[in-house]
């Protein structure tokens, strides 16, 4: 079985409630907790490059990113990333040529400590992706999986939409 | 969008406590609760064809599926499966041979309802597969898929794991 | 059986995850599924004074919770309310003497909304209080109560514990 | 502080889905989970006495739950006990003359592994009786209280009910 590598950013996925401060702040990742939840057999390697809001991602951040994926050996990747600017983390990952590598952005809208997460379902789903597209740079959310130049974040609604590719 | 056929027939994903006699039971399907919480935006179409445990699914049973997956004009389908006789029914469904449809099997080990439930992330998994494998039959479990000739449960851990092809 | 009114203020217990902003914010009280949850059989009734983070609870505010509680019927009230100013809100209910009313407030540290909430132990715990503990104020937080006067929330753990009375 | 001692006895509250059998089971109590839950500062003393089915326990087995209550040192004693047989414990609690000691009975209709369970309700409510009511035996459940001899369940709601005294 192949490998798949696991960059965990941040993102609301790995948000936490902060119970003193009322706010959301980020810990650990979740990621392991996810992954026996869902009983999951893959061979998986778990990074974490960052834990960060992607409002507050950068260049230097988007950066290390793109370091981390074409530094691994693995040629099918999961980026775990805050849904506001995965698209552009996403135009980053596809101008770095990385050749011959599967690599899939995905996230959630609810932080999976709150019981009400869609983080599981994105997470099976991106797994999924991750094995079966040929090489190239795509998002997976809401069940679906878009190319990174082909998809949009609708504020209004939270969900992703197709849009013409750039 | 090509709609995606999800065929129910019950399994420890829709099995819920009733509090009354503190057994185990069927109701209604926790699928379109699920799909909700995973914010899914396919188009699918939900079909109970029966709730039952899969350990009494018969012949007769196996065959409703069939026709079931014959019947609808989606070539993607999903069924959700008790995961005791996963692999049976897939040999059915396989023999059957609908040409040009893309069936993936899935279910849980732990029931939707109980919160800490494997089941959304194999929804995920599941739906994920069948946008994207070829014609065929398979078992989507575990974050893997299988062709349905080359797996087994294995009943001591509960996971899916690979064997030799019939 | 006598029925207990259930003041709510918002706080805490309330509060829900905007998946769209990433905020807290307050909908509708949770009071009902909480209740519902609890299997509670108490005849109560529900009164949403308002619903409010309790640092932003001025005199007015708890003018207006004063009002309630001396306008309702019942003389056994619990108020759901945030824990940053319980204190102070229990300190104004005192001062305006409702003879013959026993009065509990509670809270929670994590939205019920969030699956790992205290709120449904402590609601469990400040309807059991008010039913038995004689006429006055009270808080009931962490499975103590504590009569208003001689308790403060400690902000750098968020536990209540017991100080000399004032 | 007085501490309060929690016996231990199984029922609903500690029951566990065993996802390789699709059987209910006990394995080790929740209570510390649930007190760290309900952000719990009480002094409690937690003894697992057995942990059965409330249908299976025996004369022999209630004289052992006998036996702790008499045998501790503390005067406040919470009991978790399947639903089905609680009352008859009661009985055979208050049969022990056990004097100066309140003893609480409570439980749950969901177990607490389920998520949706009523038991963080009924343990916040069941130590906080204790913490109050005179000594005597009884049962809190559906955020009431009763004495032993005054309460049945209705096996057709699963309600606790008020009934005329033995």
């Amino acid at each position: 079985m192949k490998t798949i590598r696991i960059l965990v950013t941040g993102g609301t996925f790995d948000k936490e409630y902060d119970e003193l401060t009322g706010r959301l702040f980020f810990r650990d990742t979740h990621l392991p907790d996810m992954l026996a939840r869902g009983r999951c057999r893959l061979a998986v390697a778990i990074e974490t490059v960052m834990m960060v809001d992607s409002l507050e991602l950068d260049d230097h951040g988007r950066g290390r990113i793109v370091e981390r994926a074409r530094g691994c050996e693995e040629s099918a990747i999961v980026v775990t990333h805050g849904t506001d600017t995965m698209v552009q983390t996403g135009r980053v990952l596809a101008g770095a040529a990385l050749e011959g590598k599967t690599i899939v952005l995905t996230g959630a809208m609810v932080p999976y400590a709150f019981g009400s997460s869609d983080g599981l379902f994105n997470l099976g789903s991106a797994l999924s992706f991750v094995q079966v597209l040929p090489p190239g740079v795509y998002v997976a959310m809401n069940g679906q999986h878009f190319p990174w130049n082909a998809v949009r974040k609708n504020t209004a609604t939270g969900f992703f939409e197709s849009v013409d590719p750039i």
